[in-house]
């Protein structure tokens, strides 16, 4: 049923840009974020790992997270003295099946230092050190989601700007050719990541989530979205509806776009049903930095071939391996 | 598909009796735990939750549950002075909705003082307060699989355990009358819990999830069991695998069946797609105590309203209301 | 794909209010047709039914309907002296499983006199005595759809009507505070009877059913509605199809809403795809007594935690138990 | 997922022969219904019905079938003096969109004259006469199922006899020249029809439905064999299931089979999922008749081509049109 | 989900009328096209197939087609000298079982001399003789769709021309009195043959394919269309997008119906999910010969009875056999 | 429902060694196709395409495949004088979206000479140069089925030997280390071209269709094997289901697994339900070279990332990039 466009017309989604839902300390709040991060020493290991690749090195990374979580990545760096370009990875929503570490390695024989870092919780020894005060739906949307303090994605959101710190600091890695990307998930870390950072000179989104949530939760078809829909039937009180939406204005990357700077791709296929359309040129929308946006018709939530290659050819041209 | 039995039929399934998978230490692990929880002094809050009828009277309940975790319930008791029975209720995985206040009314309509444990991080104020070392899929099947110290459901047992005792320290509760019961999880938990605690003097379990999960993965046709499916699916190392199903072990309700030596009754419906029935008479045919099961031929994983009634009256017949 | 509102936004259901459709007689044929019921002696029988239950009995009771009838029903009556209010309970369509003698006794337990009425041909010893005159699809949708006089409704309504009566005439009840209720079918009846009998004080109805058919014929995406669209598949004359949507408006409970005179209570589910909110309010919008409206943006058409307190402390209020 | 065989193989359907489960007094039953059936005076009319075809003339037929219940079917005449062979034929269940009366007039293209039965209760002006004395699932498969003298299929048997006297009775038909056809439902009147008529000579049943239903029950991935399921759900008292299989076994056209005496041709396609070819082959196996059986091992509960044509083949040699 | 309207409501469809999409060159590629054909002198076997009917000889005949190709076709003739009246079948896509002979039996049956052509590389020994140069989706949607010189349906459109021909030069038909009808494909075979060849005197095309590509692409949520969403999914250069969609103007029957002069006939369901009613009355609306459409309000992509009935009512006016 | 393993055990299937089904000339027929191929002149030319990365070129090639029929591939080879291990690419069925550059681009980047042979008729500029005799069911399993000869892989299978002599032919690559891999139709190919071309030194094939035919017709739940099922339903006569199982032996990689003499290596996942794994093993069992199997219990037909280290192992141990 989903197969043919559900959401609004191209022409509307171009133009589609509803006001932002920040809170009055939506800045500060991050400022406050950021500085807590900042609290946290920059740490990390790295232990190799056997691959059977040449010209490439690959190391399991572990670091010192958001209040101090322990966050474990995939690190790949291409032979060499470098300096390299690094590039963050971020994975999409309760997956990163065996670490993604055949991708890490990819981008590193493309010549980037390529790290990944496992959602805390999610994957691998990444750890979420949160308790939260009350229960969620099973998955990770509503956990904590009472308040912004607490809330799930904030450690995540940090454990990235932390990731992208690590990466920058490493010694073949050029400092100044840094990048980030991602698909869904990650996609959406990818350009909170660039809001919340000012390492990342590009940012590169496939059809990124935790967009704009208010309509997500009404329009989208299917997907994790659904575990927020879920929590309110749970948990009738419309009180809590309005507090969970307050919290999740603070995480929405409609609301964080306009702090990004750096060069920014986006892509997104029409026929997308976890993350769809609408949402996604929202936060487009709302980007004030220099932009583009990649349209496929006839795409959903998926790899798109077309949208590997324009990303490829911007990493190239921005970061130049 | 799944409408007509695809499990063994009934005559296997009473003679299905697989042998235990318990690791040496098992009972130590548990006496282990039963220490560790009785280190942590019962303590719990009411608080008067204003709900429409008369003669029963409803409290948010909070304890202090697993290493001191904050764990929520709903307290129903009947007008009077009692004493009265006390009757332990567990919820189905991932539910809750609106802490089932309703049910946990009704019972004490029928002249129990019934306490609706809200398993930790599932809903409410229930706190799971582990830390868990490395990453999960989606749900709670497979948060700290990789040792049963860490395990979700070290915690959600001993909660339970902590739960009755709870019940049986209320003023107006005959300790010596005391049943547990619940459905899916919550047959689990009143299996475990019978197992585990020696105050229940009855435990009903309706189609209880968590038993012989061995077979259950390789059987069952939907549900959470999958959850453990799809970390396999992520984590792909063999001995990842081999830890997982020795952590599994301890909380396998088959296992843990031999222990229970109070009157026990269990349900389950032979279309039943998320506890197969064969994981049920896995475990039912280890009760080594005064037991009897309830098979219904064209229910699934359901409200059954036959068994609904075979168990007022067991409640009726043992712990007189 | 039904998960997100597929009807009208919330602001448009609020004033959604089509014509009505009587026919010019409608008012004429309910007065006959309640003339006819009256003819009938009011007569029933009571038998006592084992139920394992402090404080309450149950009993089987059979009672004439319409044409004299024999209807089942389920009467749960709480121990004491009386007076009880009364509460009158209809069931969904092709539905009660086991007589939901659960339900009943619970109802009891609150301190009602609670009745269920078992629809003719659908449940128990409740029989359909009309022989119909033409063949009609699986189910009762389209049952004598050809005339009003005919129509499997009819029945039921007048056997609601009359089942209002031998509630009021029980000895332990208090005629003057009698309830309804009922969800989906038992939704329909329960506004039917508010309307065709005097004797309801108040009505609650969940997602009621049977309303607005034209619309619903065309929105609903699932449900016994279809059985309409099946009907004229299967009979394609156009002047059967005219004939039936003729017979249906004397049947919709949009028509018949305006009679209600006793305070009225609705629920609905936003997400309801069986009972499109729509078709629920064009009869909601109708209403002229004292009314009020229960939505639920999260829900389908299912049991409503919130809803159920809702209606608990309507009835608390209006019927004092 | 039914794409593929999923009951016996063929080597054992071929082989498959479970105990006829009649009652002692099955013979005394049907030759009961039949005398019964025999006091009611043959009677019946024609009407025409416009139709664009040449060489052929399209009636509605009205007869007075059991109990003298108004039965509707369509007759189609070939033009000429005849005499003509007959072939009576039967719908599927729920089914007979508009009569099906192009397929009748197709049958009388090709020689016969060609009787269609509307099944009582399930299309046109046939005219359900029992009144059921308890409730049943929607549709008609646990309609009186509770005793054999008021059990729905009864009546249609009935009415099926009565079809092939009143068209062995038309001037233009040779009575000796007389068949039965019809798939699914239809397919069960045919064999039914051929076990209790002396008129047929020919019987050619399609997949034909009401065989073994104690196997049905279990096997059945689909369709109206569920209605049972269904009833057995909401009625769960074992003594209803004991005699509600009673009741079927008078019905199943298993236990009629041995009674057929004229030549008698069954087809199954091997991947039907609502009537399972071990159900089939159980009454199949069971014929005593000169007997053949058109197996298709790609082909489900669908019109098959190639059995068709031979079903033509058949009556064209038996009934020479 | 679509079982209820989802396309535009009647009252729209009745007007809408999208622009032709016609390239300058269409008419002259159609007429460079049939000058092709001509080339070919027309050439036909007939072999004769034994078949269980009276009246009626069925035969297999093979003809030349576009560039020679072998065209198979099934022709029942009545018995008898005739002149008969010619009717020329096309069937659906992807399909004709068997060749559908039962259905080319049964139109001579009712008088006309039928001949079913089987699409080349579809059925039978109908060759495919065009050499794609590229690759294409499974399915035929999309085979030479770079190229209106190349686009299978090219062959397929000239196929059925020429087997109006070879209809209509038998010796027993009556020239000028042939039809052309069929279903889906076939329906769309039915209006291009009546666009293109001046034979048939009236055209009956039940829910005509290959109409209004344009639309269909976004709007048809099942059936073949989808071959080319996936032929653009695995062809993402927008300018293979825009030449696909030339290339399938010259094959839209939307464009084609301006030029059909002969009576014409059209049926469609309201709820058509593999034909869009949107795309049939745009293909209708440009019609601008003596024309109807027959809408049926709750059938989709099916069978229609009294759509079948129209269609016999016409052909035996306009070809009187 | 595919879920869980569904095909044979484990245990048995690593035993599972059906006769092979080789027609007498089987070995004649494919040495007769291979001298058919030498005939064809080995001819290729490649056309630079942009790729933005660094360190590889790619290329289109197209080279002249069996009957000489225009075959395209994608060509990378890796910057530097080589010479470079050779690896030939085959893509699974109906699919190539956009030629999967990227992934022979990574393949250059891991140090081979990497060419993707594009399927004639599913992808780019490969034709299908045979004119089939007779029609087909959507896709390419049936096409030219009655005939080992005309059969559709046949062409596939020679251009695939023929791709592997081009590949080796090139100036810089190094042909005495050419290894073969693919999955899905891509796995069967690798096993038929290790069979039928001496060039490869290793083959990795990936969930290998077109294996065991007989079973997979059977058993398969899903996927393209059931084109097979659907043409025996359309072209019933049991002599063309002989005739097309007779083909079919031939291109069965269960037949020409024992000529395969390289070292050989495939993975399956036991919940694979589009190539079966008592297919694949039925193939895996007869190979009689140096051989290795992978097996994956939770993964259906999909990518396996532990399979991928595995692959990328061998490859590295046995091509020394």
């Amino acid at each position: 049923m989903a197969q043919q466009p559900y959401d609004l017309p191209l022409s509307e989604l171009e133009k589609y840009k509803p006001s932002l839902t920040r809170q009055p300390d939506f800045d500060a709040f991050w400022e406050r974020s950021l500085r807590e991060l900042a609290g946290t020493p920059l740490k990390y290991e790295l232990a190799p790992r056997d691959y059977p690749a040449r010209k490439v090195r690959l190391y399991k990374i572990v670091y010192a997270g958001f209040r101090g979580a322990n966050v474990q990545g995939w690190l790949a760096m291409p032979d060499g003295d470098g300096p390299f370009p690094g590039l963050m990875l971020f994975h999409g929503y309760n997956w990163a099946m065996e670490g993604q570490i055949h991708e890490v390695v990819n981008w590193a024989l493309h010549g980037y230092a390529a790290m990944l870092m496992l959602c805390r919780g999610q994957q691998g020894e990444s750890v979420d050190n949160t308790v939260y005060s009350h229960g969620a739906h099973a998955g990770w949307m509503s956990k904590g989601i009472l308040s912004e303090d607490e809330y799930y994605y904030r450690g995540v959101y940090m454990d990235a700007v932390r990731g992208l710190e690590v990466l920058a600091s490493l010694d073949k890695v050029d400092r100044a050719r840094i990048g980030v990307t991602g698909g869904s998930q990650g996609g959406a870390l990818t350009l909170a990541a660039a809001a919340l950072s000012d390492i990342p000179v590009v940012a590169a989104a496939d059809h990124p989530y935790l967009a704009h949530f208010e309509r997500a939760i009404d329009i989208a078809p299917a997907g994790p979205y659904h575990e927020l829909n879920e929590f309110f039937r749970r948990n009738g009180d419309p009180e809590i509806e309005t507090r969970a939406k307050r919290t999740l204005s603070y995480f929405d990357v409609m609301n964080l776009a306009p702090r990004i700077r750096c060069r920014t791709w986006v892509s997104i296929g029409l026929v997308d049903t976890i993350t769809p359309p609408s949402t996604v040129f929202a936060a487009y929308n709302h980007l004030q930095c220099d932009k583009s946006i990649a349209v496929f018709r006839y795409f959903g939530h998926e790899y798109i071939p077309r949208a590997h290659e324009e990303k490829l050819r911007l990493l190239m041209e921005t970061l130049r391996p």
